[in-house]
């Protein structure tokens, strides 16, 4: 048996990102039974018959006995309801994560939720996904060489932040420490905005009277703009509310941007307009030649 | 040697698109000698010494005798004043075609420019793109599978209009008739917009206090969306002001779109975001099967 190892594993919400946690536990063998917690009967029947899971609860507090991790891995505004119900059955040798795109908001739910309990609550963030949703979509390596941000608690013990620094290493990712403010703040502006523009302009292509034209036409870059609009709805729902004030913030800067650039365009400013394209591009293409160098992916 | 040849084919801006197109025609072997033509001599003479184009002309007039086709992929702004360089210079049996983006400011340029030879002038704009410029991002299977518009004009001879196709069709592509109004619509909403949202996320995020940290943590998300912001500047300025008026309307409704979304996430209305999420994801994923199912590439 490995030094790293964690007898009893509860997914809450085994799609996309729990099922490919499952996966990358068993995959590195660091899991003893998997034990999956869902809504949908059907789809926990799926998740194990594709040996994503090897067991299924019927409730997260009914999954509580004797689990050496629980992972909320349920789109986000379900997390208060969860931690709710575990609270009276969480034992004191458990520790309690979740694979959530927002920090603040859960933390604030697991301190309400948990009580003292909450020192065993130890936020984190995978900074990976696809566009594809549900169980079906899982992969063992979805998190090899991807970011996983980690916001501590000042109530967490050293111990249970290693051990979930540790089991997502196993996964291949890269742990990273942060604030759940800066957290928040990065990722209103690198990934909640950009679903939430990806989002809107499908939506506006597709609600228009020549939709089958324009989507006949489009091209490589459209797929890639919009690759993340195929998102889960209801995943991205919950994020964009939940973190609603720096998301709203970064929507005032960029519609301030947009309002400066559809002026230039309008009177035939080039020369304002390539200077701001022209910033993009380099920053764009710095990063993606810096990414490249890193991971030798890519850019 | 094939029953489609063009003896001497002449590249105006011998960047990605002009380079790309280059290197297809001679993998075709559908062209004898290539001649260059740009404002850059070190980058013509690194075109030459890539083996993209065989000779370099001083100027379009210089390059025009003897042509068989000239092409325009400088940036769409340079149109107007290639063309009226080129028109006591055109001979009869030449075609003038272009690669640009927009396509009734191109004709506009040329009937001014070129009067009565303006039936020479064959409109087209190849749907392919990489986020790097310049000759050496040419590739030689750029427009394979690619789609590329053509919006002939009905002073064109039908023979003028098929060769500029067959041209085309030798790299790989398929070729499409629009109208230039149409295509100027259908490309400013899944083109020209997604490239001006993606120069403005980025831009914002550069000029944040906290962009290293922002740029550091940025994912795979980000960089889907934003890798069309790595695009040239100048050609993009160009379009931009080029197709304004289609640009400006969907931008229009771009921002009413955003700012029914902003309205929603403020009020927590959560059931109205996901709709139009849904919406979205539902158009995305329906349009990747398409185009994955109809060219056995990735969605």
């Amino acid at each position: 048996m490995n030094a790293l190892h964690f007898s009893r594993v509860v997914i809450v919400g085994v799609g996309l990102i729990g099922g490919s946690l499952a996966l990358s536990l068993k995959r590195a063998g660091v899991v003893g039974t998997v034990v999956g917690v869902g809504r949908s009967a059907a789809s926990l029947e799926r998740a194990k018959s594709l040996g994503v899971i090897d067991e299924i609860a019927p409730s997260i507090e009914a999954a509580a006995r004797g689990a050496s991790v629980i992972v909320l891995c349920a789109p986000v505004a379900q997390n208060f309801a969860l931690l709710h119900a575990l609270e009276p059955h969480l034992e004191p040798g458990t520790i309690v994560t979740d694979a959530g795109s927002t920090k603040s908001d859960v933390i604030m739910a697991a301190k309400t939720a948990l009580g003292d309990k909450v020192a065993q609550f130890v936020p984190a963030h995978p900074i990976a996904g696809r566009e594809l949703s549900g169980v079906e979509a899982a992969l063992n390596d979805l998190y090899l060489d991807k970011k996983v941000m980690l916001c501590p608690l000042q109530e967490n013990s050293r111990a249970d932040v290693a051990a979930v620094r540790a089991m997502w290493e196993s996964t291949g990712a890269e742990c990273h420490v942060i604030s759940a403010v800066q957290h928040d703040a990065v990722f209103a502006a690198v990934s909640h905005l950009p679903h939430l523009l990806a989002f809107a302009l499908v939506a506006q292509i597709a609600n228009a009277e020549d939709a089958s034209m324009k989507l006949d036409f489009a091209g490589g870059g459209f797929r890639d703009f919009t690759r993340i609009a195929g998102s889960s709805p209801e995943m991205w729902r919950d994020i964009c509310i939940a973190n609603k004030d720096a998301l709203l913030r970064e929507l005032d800067t960029y519609e301030a941007v947009l309002g400066h650039l559809r002026k230039q365009i309008r009177e035939g400013d080039g020369a304002a307009l390539e200077r701001v394209f022209a910033r993009a591009s380099e920053a764009r293409l710095k990063w993606g030649a810096a990414r490249n160098a890193a991971r030798n992916v890519e850019p």
